[in-house]
């Protein structure tokens, strides 16, 4: 059983010709993706925590996982599901809200600069700068000219992130109208969800088409080499969670993460710590 | 099968006095008490969550676990292991190290702030502006009317906290020199435990008793009634993190946490949704 994020090819983007709604194609699929999922958990954590660890001795490596998708595509199962399989002392993710006062007072990515993981660790993204070119275009509030610079502007910040050490894994969490449409009637049908649904939402899913031609414009314009663009078919909650880990995983194995060799003397510390005077 | 963090009563503290090595004296404590954690991970999951979601529709409810201790006292188990039960979204972790140029160059708390809770989240504190009145008092680098003066601006600072919806857990994860020393060899003899090792945590180690006395000390003064300190006997690593498990759960379990109550009509949005033009 496996899943998979694809990159997406360069060049122009026709998003109703990806699949929302892949599976395995075997039988009780749901049930064997999500055993596949904690079964990438043991050898998921403990590379994590080799990365962390080089971190920590002076490498630069870590990774930014970018999470862009319509509402209810599962950025949230993501986290919980696949992000929680690892130490969360060696994850930093932020969520990106429509933009406060001050972080309007300054460039668009001012705010992304700012969570930015560190060395050794997994950065995630839950929404990021592409909002600053999606929700801008659908709703005309910014000059076309200023849209087409911040294309340029990402692709070069990108550029730099990776020059600098870090691996940008750009996922579109693509889902159908359809299921969509199921989620919020869903997230309607049970109180214990009612917080997560926001009637702002529905009237974001009238601009549906506006919305999918700016993604399809976005990725066209910053599907790069450093940091391409992938597909996650997300309709079935558990291939997303499932393609994302393998994604996460296969990504830390290319790494050759070796322990950290120690910078001081085994030995001698060993003696030091037996030879010590008593601690009253 | 259960373990706990209480509550330091208020006066001088003896820390010499006070257990480090706790059980609960039962055959096979710890394979019962990692199972016992493990089962708390639903019931905390749950209450995470509805904390979250209260935060989201406005309620200024949050927790902040500050964690202390000596080197090897078990910070990151607990993060990985207790913390690690819940949502990593719910999360906001912050390990303070030894302050950066920019942030000595700060008041000691302008780091702290920064790193504070929003709404709804649970904050963890490895390491806190509990450093900022240790390491100066053992090194004697920080005038001790300075000291003196940071034990009331933090009491001051953490009833701000408490008045503002934080709710402030305070624990110091108590353990022996002679368990600090096993744990120190243990992180020798094992390579890919080397980048855990710092020729230096033996030098601090020498100075044990006079962090010692710091702790007692610092936990006198700043052991109010807002925001009391707790101890929690460390020497064993599943009492340690069980201990820490069972306090975020009392904690979230007192605070009666519903779900939000939708804020807009129910009915009408879902015929909003069933009733909408078609989607291309």
């Amino acid at each position: 059983m496996s899943a998979h994020a694809q990159v997406i090819p360069p060049g122009p983007v026709d998003l109703t010709a990806l699949p929302t709604d892949r599976t395995a194609g075997v039988k009780d699929s749901k049930k064997a993706g999500k055993k596949a999922l904690v079964g990438l958990g043991p050898e998921l954590s403990d590379l994590q925590e080799r990365l962390f660890a080089r971190g920590r001795r002076g490498s630069s490596r870590r990774l930014l996982l970018v999470l862009q998708g319509m509402d209810t595509s599962g950025k949230g199962g993501i986290l919980r599901h696949t992000v929680g399989l690892v130490d969360p002392q060696g994850v930093r993710i932020t969520s990106f809200k429509a933009p406060t006062e001050e972080e309007r007072a300054h460039d668009f990515l001012w705010r992304i600069r700012r969570a930015l993981p560190g060395p050794g660790i997994i950065g995630v993204f839950d929404r990021s700068h592409y909002e600053d070119v999606l929700v801008p275009r659908v709703h005309a509030t910014v000059e076309p000219e200023e849209i087409e610079r911040r294309y340029d502007v990402i692709n070069e910040f990108e550029q730099g992130l990776v020059d600098s050490g870090t691996i940008v894994l750009k996922c579109l969490l693509h889902i159908s109208p359809a299921e969509q449409k199921k989620r919020l009637l869903a997230r309607l049908d049970q109180p214990t969800k009612h917080w997560k649904y926001n009637p702002h939402d529905v009237d974001e899913r009238a601009r549906w088409t506006d919305y999918r031609r700016a993604y399809e414009i976005a990725i066209e314009r910053t599907n790069t080499e450093a940091a391409p663009w992938r597909l996650v078919p997300s309709d079935h909650k558990w291939y997303r969670n499932l393609a994302i880990g393998e994604l996460l995983l296969a990504t830390l194995r290319d790494l050759d993460l070796d322990w950290p060799v120690a910078d001081f003397d085994v030995d001698a510390e060993r003696a030091r710590l037996t030879g010590e005077e008593p601690i009253a």
